[in-house]
């Protein structure tokens, strides 16, 4: 078993593999940056697409882009054979996201079974758009979540 | 000003066409339905290019249909001259969402500034497949959120 | 295992032994009341003791309460040998605390882990004053949580 | 109108005196330590009167300490005549709380009207026992919270 707070071999290219599953990250613009053990960088392009009555990047966009960036900074720490599912994520909407976004997923803490994570995004400009404080949960990947 | 649970004159209008305005609606399938004072319906469509890595729709596109829901279920009750803004959402996925979703959001306690609100979404076959507990707030359209 | 719907046998002694060990309770004036399977009724006194700056019961009381309904009701449905921990929970305040007050905790989904449960507490009028959605863990009671 | 980073005049001894207020802190063992603009550190003693079936601090102790804590690193920042509600708080249990606790509560955000909080409590050798995201909001003493 993994320890709370070591690297897990390949943990990159596993995050990678497992982003480029999710189809719905091309649909909404959102990549991957930096990839370390407990922390990963994600970010979203500004699309009008993507807007809501006010001209905004709608709630939904960021809270997909800061439950990427906590779901994967967990993974990060998980056993080889693990993937990864939301149990539940807590989003604060800080000021209007009219520009690209930037986050950094963090684990707070790394559990056996789960994750507490915290991402906040910022606009292109520093402003701090949104704040997530997420659980995610370790799943056997030949097995339901449970 | 409205009392807190009197319907609005024009509040179905107002819902409509506030939601013709988000063009992430289109982006991500999602479709109003019935629309009662403190009660409005929203469904989201299945597509392929909204999953994600375990071919379910993505949490994200899941927060937004339930954001939806509960912010317009808000709005309805505002007075006429209001915006709407999300102040925050926490959200429990429950199952994985393989199907259409719907859900009806609904105000647990309407103010004069935040008002408070439920969904839960099922899918096609009546499971549930996320709930949603948020905070709405009523801004004047003419000035910022604060 | 227990079926995710199915009363586990002995559940409401277990449960009330359970809320017996609780010192806090006592201090924070909580005691039980009826006990369903995924559905457990709590109540708390108003004491002068328990209040804020501006009169009302702290809201710290009111989440003890409502955790404790929550917890309680996925407790209710959980195998023998478990024991249950909160791993999160998120309270809206609706109304000041000025009464006693009751509420009931529900299980909107029942895992072999995890919990998701809900409870809205109401003031001795029926205001309802708050409301909570939680998850809860399963424990084995001979190791910690994880 | 206070600017939304600028200390307001007094606001150490508008703390200390709202505290001062809340009978429920004497109970709960909860105690003001240093206060600064936007930024407040309280702390809770570890007594067996409120521990749960573990024999941990109970999770609403946890949580009034750190809504304290949130709360009043808002209210630092809020304008003469302002009093502070909690509007909604979300917290995520890490590790038992089997000691004396310390938190310093931080303002993300200090809107007019509503303010974004965090606090991560720790125990007496520095492990993070949980943590709140929160949203506080800023009423006028003479009326009610809407």
């Amino acid at each position: 078993m993994a320890s709370e707070t070591t690297a897990v071999p390949g943990y990159e290219d596993r995050v990678r593999a497992s982003f480029a599953r999710m189809a719905v990250m091309r649909t909404l613009g959102i990549e991957l940056g930096e990839i370390r053990p407990g922390e990963v960088t994600v970010t979203a392009a500004f699309r009008t697409e993507l807007t809501q009555q006010h001209g905004s990047l709608h709630a939904g966009v960021v809270a997909a882009l800061l439950d990427t960036a906590c779901g994967y900074a967990a993974f990060s720490l998980m056993p080889v054979g693990s993937g990864v599912v939301s149990v539940e994520f807590k989003t604060n909407l800080l000021a209007p996201a009219r520009t690209d976004l930037r986050t950094v997923g963090r684990v707070l803490r790394a559990g056996r079974t789960l994750s507490v994570c915290t991402a906040t995004a910022t606009g292109s400009d520093g402003t701090p758009v949104a704040t997530m404080l997420a659980t995610m949960m370790a799943v056997r990947t030949d097995e339901p979540p449970g």
